[in-house]
């Protein structure tokens, strides 16, 4: 067996046996095989697709790429976001679920493409650190029943060293590649209950409802085949999630979120996963658990259990860098806002350095973008659409406006929640 | 412009512009873009394909990526094969053709997927070296009519690097790869007219008539659009070209075929080849021409000059060397033999040494096979049909048997020259 057969092979659109996808994976770990033949072979799979069979075996070979863990705590319900722009799910819902008795032990990543990362948000907070050991991160969930740490390097060590090459290669939006990549790292964190949260637009991997609803039941079968009970909501990522994009700006906006003070797009998607987070674990049903989730918002606990966390992790809330300028992006014309196009926005904050092209390029966790306006909103000519916080790198006022389409006529707000998939 | 966004826009299947080619080709060069992005962007094209302008646009940023060379030498016709098992042409039909005066000024590379490169071939030889400055290849073409160095890094050096890259990628196959990169060199290196050997078979890059008839035309294209007279001759590598396959192999077969004593297949391809070559140069009929080259076959003029060639690049004629052991591998039935696997035993070579899997293998220029049998040849039981030449690493013998097929009624030979396209 060697690469250039297994390349040639798939390259014929013929079907790999487990051992052939096996031999990549292994390979491309003990670094027989190199970056550039694995690029190669995630570029095939990324225009060729993979059938069902060989995804689920490509998951079960990354999942025992590793060490695997079973913390022995219960009711611990994992949680996933595919990313988007602007979404900072994870740092509300973590601490919100967290102050209801859920479990929360959670590994995150960094970057991928245009699309920022949680771990590369959280540490925006002075000392914010996400690397511990198995013990410290067990004890931290038993303790305040919230941890978030950075991929463990004997967990899934495949997708930790395939997700950074994807990511400066073009190869995030292939359906097997996500697939396999969540769902190894969820089958591998000894979670009992997934919840995952599948964005779906243009500021998403995935920009169609039809490849979202194909990659969610994919997830959701892979689940539920290795018995843990895995639900998939497909939410919209046309327009960025909230209005913060970059990554201070983001935790910025969480806090408020937790507050109780967040924007309605951001709260809602919060409180209909965290409910369903709740419910899997308290069996208590979907309505009850909302109205526990907005009333932890509201009475102070959410935000609370976030203090803990952050401090738990050595992070100083008090210092959250900010960028040295800003500046005010105006409308050029009233009407009402038909579309914000949350890829090119994405694409503009990594441009001003809020985000990575390759492996090597270090974040500047100051800047980005704060949206004033949503699709739905009225505008008026002068009034401000956008905020570019930035260093030293910027972008035309024009690149920036290209991104929002006004209309002349009233436009209704973008349905937040598409699909449940179970 | 960056390479992601390039990656995405090819992976939607749009056309690229001349300078987003341009803005891949160069950040490769200068290392913005990374060899694995790279690797991402061939296997697109492999994948993918280009149209004939973007093909064009190619060659021509390609060509001029480095310098290009005018030697002010009247008479040089530039022939190029594309490679197969088993493929010594150049080493015979250099000094032939030189030996009636075409001024031969070649260029050449290293090996190729399963196929040997003639300068691996060429350095079996103990001393001979491909590396000289563009004075000492001029003088050298003047003063004896033959010479062949190694790529130049001035000159193509988007081609020498890419090159590499494709070897050991899976995408050696693509045609608009193989069209603009041979077309590049040709056109850089500063023959008047061309020559191009197109193999087509199942030991050669291209192995459908259709596929090769495609890009034959489309090389011819680029060569006459460029002012050089261009002909394309397609010819058979279904089974290896002659006996021998392995680098020291080929040069001692090369050296029989120059005194007359050659396969009878490699001397046919020579013929036809080198009468093409001297008709373009002396504007004698194809006929006549190759009465010439058999002559010159026949009464050691050819190899007289083949000797001087070698003796000017360092060479020592009386030191090539051999392996260690040999293994004569027997047929186990009577019949007469249908097919030998080109490709298979290309691999077979590589794997006991003979050529490369990754860029950083080191050839051993001793292994390798020889032919005891061509397609058409009775065989009878117990009759050896090919031997190994091996050092320390061997394969099977079942391994090498199932490359044969043995059919039990007669059998043609295979017809060599498939097209010729002007």
């Amino acid at each position: 067996m060697n690469i250039l057969d297994i390349l040639d092979k798939k390259e014929k659109r013929e079907k790999l046996t487990k051992e052939e996808l096996k031999f990549v994976i292994d390979g491309f770990l003990n670094g027989t095989i190199k970056d550039y033949q694995m690029s190669a072979f995630l570029t095939e799979i990324d225009l060729l697709g993979l059938s069902e069979e060989e995804t689920i075996d490509l998951t079960d070979i990354m999942l025992h790429s590793g060490e695997t863990i079973d913390l022995q705590i219960d009711g611990i319900v994992d949680k996933h976001s595919t990313g988007g722009v602007g979404d900072k799910t994870t740092i509300v819902l973590a601490p919100l679920v967290a102050s209801l008795g859920v479990k929360v032990a959670k590994m995150s990543g960094r970057g991928l493409g245009h699309t920022g990362g949680t771990i590369d948000k959280l540490e925006s907070i002075e000392g914010f650190h996400t690397e511990m050991t198995l013990e410290e991160f067990k004890n931290q969930v038993e303790e305040i029943g919230v941890a978030l740490v950075g991929q463990m390097n004997n967990l899934v060590p495949a997708d930790k060293k395939i997700y950074a090459l994807r990511d400066v290669t073009g190869t995030v939006d292939s359906i097997p590649l996500i697939a396999s990549s969540i769902m190894s790292k969820k089958l591998a964190s000894g979670a009992s209950k997934i919840v995952l949260d599948l964005k779906v637009g243009c500021g998403a991997l995935i920009d169609n409802l039809k490849e979202a609803k194909q990659l969610g039941s994919l997830m959701v079968k892979i689940g539920n085949m290795s018995g843990k009970e895995t639900v998939c909501v497909l939410t919209n990522m046309d327009e960025p999630l909230g209005f913060a994009i970059g990554n201070s700006l983001e935790v910025l906006e969480s806090i408020q979120t937790l507050q109780g003070k967040g924007p309605k797009d951001l709260t809602q998607l919060v409180t209909k996963l965290g409910a369903i987070m709740v419910s899997l674990n308290s069996k208590i049903s979907i309505e009850d658990a909302s109205k526990k989730i907005q009333e932890n918002l509201n009475n102070g606990k959410a935000y609370e259990k976030f203090l803990t966390w952050v401090k738990a992790q050595g992070g100083n809330i008090e210092k959250i860098q900010t960028s040295k300028h800003k500046e005010e992006i105006k409308s050029k014309e009233d009407g009402y806002i038909s579309h914000i196009n949350a890829l090119e926005l994405g694409k503009l904050a990594r441009k001003i350095g809020a985000g990575r092209l390759t492996k090597e390029d270090v974040i500047n966790p100051k800047v980005g973008f704060v949206l004033n306006k949503k699709v739905g909103d009225k505008v008026s000519k002068g009034q401000t659409l956008i905020t570019m916080h930035y260093d030293d790198l910027k972008v035309e006022e024009k690149e920036i406006l290209d991104c929002f389409k006004i209309s002349k006529t009233k436009v209704k707000e973008n349905k937040l929640i598409l699909d449940i998939i179970k």
